[in-house]
């Protein structure tokens, strides 16, 4: 007969020992289901009609969304303050200066009045897909199943969070869209307009990574860095791609102070960790 | 305190000026998570007892099965029958030609009629796989573990659709198996039989690809374009891979007129822009 | 009208003649569902409080663990007890010799002793994550965003039940890491204490790896086989990595005479199908 | 600190000395939830579009049938097998003379082979309420909302399955009910067509009764036993209800030789314990 | 074998034969579970904090109850526009005259303007609740746990929406608090301020009541008509309580024409078919 | 178009001035959901399998016990707490003088140590079931559908909670029963052991009835009080039963020093105000 009192005994003592525990009743921390939650009602704001099994109307279009804009801001508000004490409890910033509650409100405030410009940026993004991709039928098929598209629509999202100084979320954020779409963008990637992923697996884009507009990459695509020193987590450590840059397949472009200039090609496989001039083709030979 | 109303406005506004809203009481589109539930069930008839937590008995098979396959064939056709209104209505496909919702039902009828032999297509593929992985302990395994085998029995679904010229659902149903497995196959693809990928992130394989009997293809592989111009969007823009062909990790095989001849092995990281003949073996140097 | 009764009967017709059918009121399986239940489960009982949405605190921690730990025991010994019965049906081994329900419990009872010891060998993977990764603000975020971290917890988890020869559930359980990661780790690998592997997508280490402490590695790494034959399957066919290895972005290491050296350093994109001595520094040119 | 520990042992030894445990892996009975899902199951059956939230459709009514009679049919199998396994196992009747899912099979369909007479049944009875009931304004109201209606319902099914010698399950329905309307009616009691029964909180009609057509009924009426004992249990003891009777609210008529005379009218607040003739008038003075 | 196809076609013959279907694509009805949804909503919106498990805190009161007034708002008018629409159907109304979406949305905005005057008439029956009630210890009991509290807050919803011609909603809901309380009030009865019913099985209250302010009934007391015949659907058939009437159980008073004055006290089981002048007492002898 | 903002205003404006409000952050009372599934998992622990759909066998019975208690032990010490806390806040107790969570950890301690006690009693009640109802048919039936004893279950379980000093939650459960069965026990009645109800609706039992051993009582029963005055609540109200009493369906007994002396059998409808002696037999005539 399995007995397990003692074993529970034991594991209990490690709670204290090593850490690694997240107390709900004290400061404690957004999960990532919350974090979840939060992102599908945001897409359901971006594009209403296209992520719900059923129910939405012309006519009542103005009363779901109002009932989801107060749903997404009352739940965003909990994590970001969360968020804001865990930080203030490290002493990465002070909730003594001021009121966690009121800053996330006033963060939350702000993202809703950027939305409308945000949908703008996307329409962008969606316009550059359906162009960029010969196998495209229709632009509602990109936003209903094409991977590049959910990760950048998920980037620009956490991205608005990171520079607000949010702790913890916006990784969470990209996290998801990385388990999604296998793309991974670190929230702090600077990203200009009409940006294009294809369908996307292993790409790779790192925090201070700088992209500009009309930029196309392809699946296994790297932005890195060439070193990983602790050290150097306040530097630029990723590389700038100017606008109109195409980048192909299992490229790997490394270091913080390489330049893709403007209009230049980079072929597949290829491996670059010096910047090249504007309007360059680069192929494996 | 947050004040939210005149950002539902302006986020109203822009429902009206950038589109991207799918109306459902209108003509509307299949979300995602509907797909989702078709490919959950198609998969438990494909494959039955393995998927649910519990309540297949032999004397229930038949009563089961029925109750599955009517409750399948209604989402089916409700979705397709959307999809098909969708396509109308951008002039793609006319519905004053013919009725949509008794196109849908064709389209399942014999979808249903062909699973038998989807049935016996997928045993085969289910034996490759048994035989070509030498960690393969059992073949319940393989239909319990393995994200090689789940790419092809959704891809195999969504070809079936695609062929009977279904809109958006091919697509979503291979976008589907892309988050799950990192395995990307155009819907379009037309693959033989006793087909094998291993674990396979990475792969991708596109809209025109032809692949014969008996092919083999490790993580990483991926059989593209060599040019993502709109207008070849008509055009064979991938690869042909003969049969008994084995492609290991990190190839890349690239545009339509390349033949990948009988018998070949294409070894690791390889880089392919050119026909090769039958029994070729290609490697890195 | 569409009629489905013929189809239904013929569907049926291929249940008995190709099998792919698993009765769960007779020797049945583990479903994928029950072992991603019993997965998050652990990562519960690991993580306390870091992924429930809500209701842990300090003065029901003893309760809250006491309740997990019951249930995820039950349902733990009846899948285990499932896949031992379903391989004494095999033949693999026999359930005459002894009772397929004790046997799971004496599994379950010894993996709840050996839960405190996870999770110090976790404790010092989640240092070394913090300190090779810059961008890294606060271990929290690595408990809560970093799918490699998620994926050696996982393997962590898979390998034990591996070890004590159970069929099936470890590989189902690897194969959730990849579906969420694209990381794929066989339960069969032996990994070293303080493991790192950065985001990690297509990264693939075989059954028979053997890895060393303090080893780290990049997105795309491949620790494969040099062939795949199905007679080779009691072999090693996986390289051997030692102490303090790095092996960056990409690189391929193949074989399983290959021996990585300690120390050493292989470079992105590289491709090694032989042994390197200590200390080595690998790279492309 | 609570303990609970020796509570739970102790709690478990009662399990085995005081009994009251029924063990769902060996002769198991059905619960009250899985007799609720069937009742709604048959609900949905017997007034399509009334009960679901959503969903129905001229052109799926077939499919959706199917798929629900499927269903319903495969959980009353098992849980009339289970009955009568039980009752065989008690002796009552014994599973060696015959199959008990054989059984099962046949019972439920018959069932279905009777269903649409018993709507045509309840189609009367929805005409009566209507005409008797001033305050209904349409026949949809009653559908919707009367729980006399309701009730009669749920007679008509478990009088089925009473009829057919299934142990437990009839009064269960019977059971769920009287929890939702105040009113209960054994499910051995013999009702004509044309049954109306008001509101009906408090309404009880016993195993032995025996009413005719047209008859009314309102609130609190008690058609009951004259004693309570055990060894009376085979002889008629609840009262007989000639045709075109009415009893008014809180009328209490008790007594198996009672018979109350076709076209009677028994007032409100009534004691009978003898029988009245035809066409009698029993008023309160 | 069980054989359903044919008892399926028998089913669906019915269908057309007797009707009881309710083709929810075409003028489809609201169902029972969507009433109980709204009426949840609303006893949320009542009494903030008391009915959910969790998560409201002083500073997100305002975000919640936006939250759920949106969301109450939209399912109301969609089930008030098609009652409406099935009654216009019936030639009941027109929706000729008028915009059933446009009438649905003018109803519902007068109810949530209404909302604080129904608190604020709540907030005197639950006063007069617990000053009549030795047994209440607190305030908050009553909102927890009293059913005739419970009945008086669903009426005076459903009498709202009785005034304002909704069809079939009100009954739906007054059958809700019957089937939870054993209290049956018909949408239809006009009541007073500061009402009070005590636990209250079998009380019944007719469409024609009228009562007064300070009214208190107990359990089984009976407001009926006298007769039950339809053409009297338009007469008031039931009796008037005036102010300050106490009626203690079972008491059964019946009659359009019957009306209890003021500061009367009606004993318990009595049966009155008359008139009784102010300030009688009425006993049983 | 529907303006709901200042709606929302003026709803918000009540919460402040008409109170019922329940700010779950501050002190908090438990909702009754919570209740319920604290009482179905009570339910579960007494009636181990005929509760659940499925899943207990005799090899984990052990395990799922100890699950379930502690799951069980967390809510009630939670929801306990909150009941305690908000007393101490109306004054009524003190929470200075001792710990709220220590307290309710107590209470919860020693209602575990009472369950096996608990199943003694109810395993009469169930005995006394059988023999007193003909139509019985099996022990397991009572169980299962008989709501007598399921009110006698709840009060049980709601009486410990009573003498216990627990604000709130025990005319909670005593509500959930009333709900579901008709019949109304107030937690505080003192009931003998081998306690019988048939079906009961309408049954009332007020809060200072005592009653024997070997009671039975019909449905429509009331033991209530001769006046509802306010400053009576410390008095007894209601009446005492002897043990071996037999009280027939419609019976009314009031006032608190009205006894029916041992052995008596109360007959139907009749309406009793002053003590009987022991073996009477009272009739209406």
């Amino acid at each position: 007969m399995i007995k397990l009192d003692t074993h529970i005994e034991a594991l209990l003592v490690t709670y204290d020992t090593h850490d690694m525990v997240n107390h709900s009743g004290d400061v404690d921390l957004p999960s990532r289901v919350s974090v979840e939650q939060i992102l599908a009602g945001l897409d359901e704001l971006l594009f209403p009609g296209f992520r719900e099994n059923s129910g939405l109307y012309k006519n009542n279009l103005r009363l779901i969304t109002s009932e989801k804009v107060y749903g997404i801001a009352r739940k965003l508000i909990r994590k970001i303050e969360k968020s804001l004490a865990f930080s203030a409890h490290l002493g990465v910033l002070s909730c003594e200066y001021y009121d966690c509650h009121a800053s996330a409100e006033n963060i939350v405030e702000t993202f809703f009045q950027e939305l409308p410009e945000l949908r703008r940026v996307l329409s962008h993004d969606l316009k550059v897909a359906f162009n960029s991709d010969p196998s495209a039928k229709h632009m509602e098929e990109i936003i209903l199943s094409y991977p590049g598209f959910q990760a950048i629509v998920i980037h620009r999202l956490a991205h608005f969070f990171w520079e607000a100084k949010v702790p913890l979320i916006p990784r969470m954020m990209s996290e998801v869209a990385h388990s999604r779409t296998g793309i991974y963008i670190h929230p702090g990637a600077r990203i200009g307009e009409s940006f294009f992923i294809d369908h996307g697996t292993g790409v790779v884009i790192g925090e201070t990574t700088i992209i500009g507009k009309n930029v196309k990459i392809y699946q296994g695509v790297s932005l890195g860095a060439l070193s990983a020193k602790k050290e150097d987590s306040n530097r630029k450590r990723h590389p700038t791609i100017e606008d109109d840059v195409t980048i192909y397949a299992g490229a790997t472009i490394l270091g913080g102070e390489t330049v893709i200039g403007k209009g230049s090609i980079i072929g597949g496989n290829t491996w670059i960790t010096k910047s090249v001039p504007a309007n360059s083709i680069i192929q494996l030979e």
